[in-house]
């Protein structure tokens, strides 16, 4: 085998993935019991946990520890003159053909993926018509007319919001450039053909930086903003194996960005990007200020120059990151002892369980639950009394949850217990009142 | 006056709240720079601290600090059958009147509001048509084709998607009557009024829990669940002449309802509900049982009795929470010396900054940035070097902030800051190193 495709067998298969996620409560189809719907996905009780915990990191590292970026959280519905003045009402659309013969909808640049066409066996070609442009935005219509007049849209990225919200975010927090405005949230995108699981689906959430910026500051910005992100990325765990950056060639750049670079993982379906960080010049700013009539400019207090700022963009998909912290944590491990068994090795801040506490006995259940009730207070903790000792470790290794506490019949006497870390499998005795502090340092080291 | 008119004089004018939400940085009308769009609300940077610091709670009392209740995040779209077998398709409607004459339209229970008509000089009366129903979805299309099937609506509520998980929940996270699931997003309703600022807007924000029971346990946890909700507002700081409980008259229960009750919070435009708390019964288990064709029953283990449990709801309102915890913090106080000053006596818990750290002058930014930097860990920080020290107490004053810490000249001596406290105007002097414990302590308190 070559060295690459030893690499990719090293790489989980996305059944697998799926198939735990659905199992253990991460992520499933949205409508399950009707049959699902596209391109929709829910969050169950461990993925919600996951996606939370993800959120709070790049919010802490994005907006809370610094003193140049303010959040905002905007409507998902805004003015539809955003979508004229963004370019999404006439140019945010896929070519998109049909096959005469089977009626299979298709993007006109995904036809490999097309399989066979069914209406004619024994044959793979089908009969595309020509492509037409098709608008991705999802309209809805609001106030109590349905015409024209009230047609609006979800919105398609989060960051349009924020270009609105500029000047007003930058009177009342009294920034001056350069700073950032950041927002998490949701954005719907009428993908023709949702794929590879959580990667490309509808609905989805970003969570995007727009950075504004002096012109004669761009290329500084752009270069801390994609170290800043990639360093985000190398912190959740993610090696050189499974994550590059990729810079757009010139010819792949907006008419006007002036520098672009994906973030890419490397998937069990291939490698792709799960953030970009964009130069996108002032053209969100100068385009808003015009569809509006109120110029987005600011002035120099000291060289009193008047002039558009600049934009450095970080856009991220959560749930992609997600996905990606997924594939990036799944193992079957094969044990010294012949045995298998599946483990999530998640980052100690996103993992959704942090703490399993276990009674060995139902009899033990009291002092447990006076420890879980100290440690819920700052950490994420699940308890479960019922079942071999084994078997609950391994439940725990499969969700990812770095560390179990074990209370025996000992416990009482020595007031210790046996703390079992995931990845090594060691288990060491610690003091019951040492656990919230060991607790503690797992955390601010994963941060 | 009365005493009923006294009172009333103590509530703050909403006037003086919009204005404070706008200027600095709470919350202000989406699409602002296009002249705004009716019934959608934009949450700035202390706005979105503060709703996630409520959410976080919400999240931490409901789901994280017990063992019988799972949370998700479900998809905002959802299969459009949900929509019918919940009623909403058919039921889901306003009555809504036109004015022959001026062209208004309102809600036909709403027609005290309506004020003159303007075509009619001199004359209150508008002509009004008879009202006829006008449903609340907001409807949208999914997949490449704009027709019938591909209709969807965004949900006007986010508890269909709890019952739609039920089964998957439940067996995934190994639950068993009774439990619960929780959910935090955003629901639509296309109100023909919007109004009263962010209290009855189109796009909003709700935290619900659905909690499964044995038919015989209803009323016992009904109570439970009503008396642990009205403690989380009281832990709020909503006192008796703010919050009340309103049980529902048997005629205005829904025909699958045994109970009902609204926590209504005494706004400055009259009592209003901010949470439902309500026994809906088996209605929705069985509604989408039956639409779905999988039967969503349960089975005890020691008894094998096979039933649809029944539903013990609690649905808050997270923008409207939001509004009572500004509209209840908010003071005008007139000070000793004459001078009045604007304070916000939100609770540390939720206060969108917890701590300001304010060197004297900008020569101590050295030790004041380092103190920042470990607070930041743990805490919303926010750092301001410039101005008067006195007008800087008054801007956090105004914004809620619970605790200044000022580093004076003192400071690298003695190695001890002045902590100054929101409500008290107190200040007292304590060691640096001290700093963080004593936020902690407060945090711990006020949960």
């Amino acid at each position: 085998m070559s060295e690459d495709a030893l690499d990719a067998a090293s790489l989980p298969r996305m059944d697998d993935i799926v198939s735990l996620c659905a199992r253990r409560g991460f992520i499933w189809q949205s409508s399950e019991i009707y049959g699902g719907i596209n391109g929709f996905w829910d969050y169950g009780p461990l993925g919600v946990e996951l996606k939370n915990n993800l959120k709070a990191l790049w919010w802490q590292k994005v907006v809370r520890e610094r003193d140049d970026v303010e959040g905002i959280d905007s409507s998902i519905i805004a003015h539809p003159r955003t979508w004229e003045a963004s370019g999404h009402v006439e140019h945010f659309s896929d070519p998109l053909v049909d096959c005469r013969a089977c009626k299979k909808r298709m993007r006109a640049d995904q036809l490999d993926d097309a399989g066979p066409c069914p209406a004619r066996q024994g044959s793979s070609e089908h009969d595309w018509t020509p492509a037409r442009n098709f608008n991705l935005m999802l309209k809805t219509f609001v106030g109590a007319q349905e015409d024209q007049a009230a047609v609006a849209f979800l919105r398609a990225e989060t960051c349009q919001s924020i270009f609105l919200d500029f000047k007003r975010v930058r009177e009342s927090a009294r920034q001056k450039i350069p700073f950032g405005i950041a927002q998490i949230g949701k954005a719907f995108r009428n993908e023709i053909n949702p794929r590879n699981f959580t990667f490309r689906s509808r609905e989805f959430e970003q969570a995007e930086l727009e950075f504004f910026v002096h012109p004669s500051e761009r290329e500084q910005w752009f270069e801390h903003w994609l170290e800043q992100r990639v360093a985000f990325h190398r912190a959740l765990g993610f090696g050189d194996d499974r994550l590059r950056v990729r810079p757009h060639r010139p010819d792949e750049l907006a008419h006007y960005a002036k520098a672009a670079a994906d973030i890419e993982f490397r998937f069990p379906f291939g490698w792709q990007e799960i953030e970009g960080v964009h130069d996108r010049g002032d053209w969100d700013l100068r385009r808003h200020g015009e569809f509006s009539g109120k110029e987005l400019a600011v002035t120099d207090e000291d060289t009193k120059e008047r002039y558009v700022p600049m934009v450095i963009e970080t856009s991220v998909g959560v749930d992609r990151t997600c996905l990606a912290l997924l594939c990036n944590a799944y193992e079957e491990e094969k044990l010294p002892d012949g045995e298998t068994r599946t483990v999530l090795r998640l980052p100690f801040a996103v993992a959704p369980i942090q703490v399993a506490v276990l009674p060995l006995s139902k009899k033990l259940a009291e002092p447990a639950e006076r420890l879980v009730r100290d440690l819920r207070r700052r950490f994420a903790v699940f308890y479960d009394e019922a079942g071999n000792i084994g078997r609950r470790y391994r439940r725990q290794d499969e969700v990812g949850t770095p560390l179990c506490v074990t209370v025996d019949f000992e416990t009482e006497a020595d007031g210790k217990v046996t703390v079992r870390e995931r990845d090594s499998m060691q288990q060491e005795r610690v003091p019951v009142d040492g656990v919230r502090g060991h607790l503690q340092d797992r955390l601010e080291g994963s941060r």
